[in-house]
């Protein structure tokens, strides 16, 4: 999409708020790759993180969604803000079986103060993905408040 | 709203499946309450599961928001279904900041295979209450396939 | 929900802007009742305005409860202040079909910037209400343009 | 996407259902093309269609996406099934300002009875494109009641 950052440093700053976000080192996130307006995170499948069938529950594959679309919207935002997501709505499209779960967070509008991201999650097994959700969500920029 | 479930025994049901979903263990989420239609769950805060401000993460508030749509809807499904999360989308009003999260599921449309419900998020801080997200959610019922 | 408009004059300033939005006159909406935090709004059905299947379009159902939701929340705005849609998501609970479809569009959480509202669709016919459809929003005040 | 058809008569399928949609004719909406799993349409800039600045109003523009989902979902059901919303949710991205709506909706993920879909808005005006508003929804087929 040729975003430019506000703020060169994007993803220095993208991995130190990431880091702070208690919930991922909790779950087990991890973060694949950081871009301007693009950011993957990944979570390897947990038993202990399933719902009733065995599955990857619903919200906790929402939870790395988030975060990814969160994380894409704040390598765009300038180095005095932080953000905080609005709203956001998860399409589940197949069941979160697999060996690893993929969120690939991604902008589709940049605003000042509202960025709209979606964000993918395939499961990965033996090198094949199987899409499983599908979120679109937009995120708040607070400029004056600095993330940490 | 007078909702009659086809189960009799929809509480058990509830309570054995819900048991199953291994997320809810690891969070530390508790059944507050089971009616016809209506499912509320709780969540002591966890400074280990929150986003880079020290709040509760807008996922794991998703993740309690969901559990609680999906077993109201489950109230009122017939013995032999199991209940998967269609959609949902989670409108995040307030910080989630405070004691407990208190997640109010409700069933909004009941159908044969699509049940519509809304959960509400609250905060519980010294006896008062505070909203901070709003959930509304398509959830679908499997029939002849039992929950477990 | 005791909530203060923020201009006393929030009825006149409702009514004077949905007079401008001529989709509304197109369609033929017509405001039911005007309170804070609470707009009603009517479409008698019409058949030029369907589905394949004789239904009111969901796309129509969602014109009517968006501007509810919309104007709802610009019970609340102060005089100086526009608002605009930022997202809002319909389920659609039953066929539109009826002779009046009402749209109660209310309030969830007022803020200074984005407000959270939701409206609720049903189809009157003889008196009897049939719940059609949901939304809940969210709506933006854009301080310092005024809506016309 | 490779998508596979059920039905081969599908395009035919699509045009008839659509010219029984009475809402496109009264608001306009034209078919600007069909492909498996993809739909098209367009609407021209109406000053009657707009809201309180003189923009498409969100809601018509989300019956344009709506159309463009259910119809992409449409293209690969089987002959004898018919096509419902269940639910979409609209982020809009930017003013509906421009000479025309092209909604562009394709299927995310096809199922037997539900199917994930997304349309793009875009506004063209003198050859240039604008993106105004993104739709995820789910649609549903139901099988064995005839479209007509």
């Amino acid at each position: 999409m040729g975003l430019i950052p506000a703020d060169p440093d994007f993803e220095a700053r993208v991995r130190e708020s990431f880091s702070r976000q208690r919930a991922m080192a909790t779950l087990g996130v991890r973060i694949a790759r950081v871009a301007p307006g693009e950011v993957d995170l990944e979570l390897g499948y947990r038993a202990d993180l399933t719902q009733q069938h065995g599955y990857l529950h619903a919200g906790i594959v929402t939870t790395v969604l988030d975060s990814a679309c969160g994380y894409a919207a704040f390598t765009l935002m300038p180095a005095d803000a932080t953000v905080l997501s609005v709203e956001f709505k998860t399409n589940l499209l197949a069941p979160a079986e697999g060996e690893t779960l993929l969120a690939r967070g991604r902008v589709l509008k940049a605003g000042r103060t509202l960025t709209v991201c979606e964000a993918s999650g395939v499961m990965l097994s033996g090198g094949r993905e199987k899409a499983v959700a599908h979120m679109v969500g937009t995120m708040m920029a607070l400029a004056g408040k600095p993330d940490r």
